[in-house]
């Protein structure tokens, strides 16, 4: 298949230098979009919540798409399962996608909540949420899921 | 800043040919992927929803990212916003983003539901909905987006 080229649009500026294990940090970071794209952002205040894409861009070349199966944020007592049946890094298109609330915006920069992007991450899209579209009124996951989340990460 | 190079997992196998004005479609499709990455989707069996990121690769490349201002659905009774405001698929990096509902797996071919995307649309990336993080209770959205769907459309 063919080949897609991608231009990141910005960047992450966050307090978040490493990723630590176990997941998602209550943060507050920034979107710095080229300074070309503030008109595109008009109106993006009204909304409460964003979708941020963005490009996973410590992940090794060669891992993309090697590993076909992990355990969930490598924990050996969760099963071991298909990597698109997880959130992991290591997926053939390591694209990131994060939902955050919308603080602000200043001209070409917005401040967001929530985003797990580490600093300097090249930013893709930002998407308003459509309610209409995106909130099923019951979801279903795995049984490990649930324990994922349960168990008090060391 | 660099460019990024993705390479499409799979394909959309859809009845929708054309994109019809005003959005979406109560549809089933399957989204075929990559034999290759048939064990990568083991489990995925277990959610009920799912993202799918796609390249809406119809989207001319001279306009990506040229126009910074649309009216919603090109509706001119609606107010003219930033194009992240909005879904439109003219962004500087056109990825489309649909949450569908998975009815079954066989081996790599998923079948979903409400699923956008048109008939041999390449596939990027398939996440399952995490509800810990996807779902705001609550959210807030432009005024003229509740008009967008309460208007019938033509």
């Amino acid at each position: 298949m063919q080949k897609i080229i991608l231009k990141p649009i910005g960047r992450v500026h966050s307090p978040i230098r490493k990723k630590k294990w176990g997941g998602r940090e209550p943060v507050v970071s920034e979107i710095g979009l080229s300074p070309g794209y503030e008109e595109a952002l008009e109106g993006i205040e009204e909304y409460s919540h964003l979708l941020v894409l963005y490009w996973l861009s410590r992940t090794p070349p060669r891992s993309r798409g090697r590993r076909l199966k992990i355990h969930p944020k490598s924990r050996p007592d969760l099963p071991l399962v298909g990597i698109f049946a997880t959130r992991t890094q290591y997926r053939p298109n390591p694209i990131g996608l994060t939902q955050v609330q919308l603080l602000r915006r200043r001209r070409n920069v917005l401040r967001v909540k929530d985003l797990d992007a580490l600093n300097g991450t090249p930013v893709l899209d930002i998407k308003p949420i459509s309610p209409r579209t995106e909130m099923p009124a019951k979801t279903r996951v795995p049984e490990w899921y649930h324990r994922l989340w349960k168990k008090p990460l060391r």
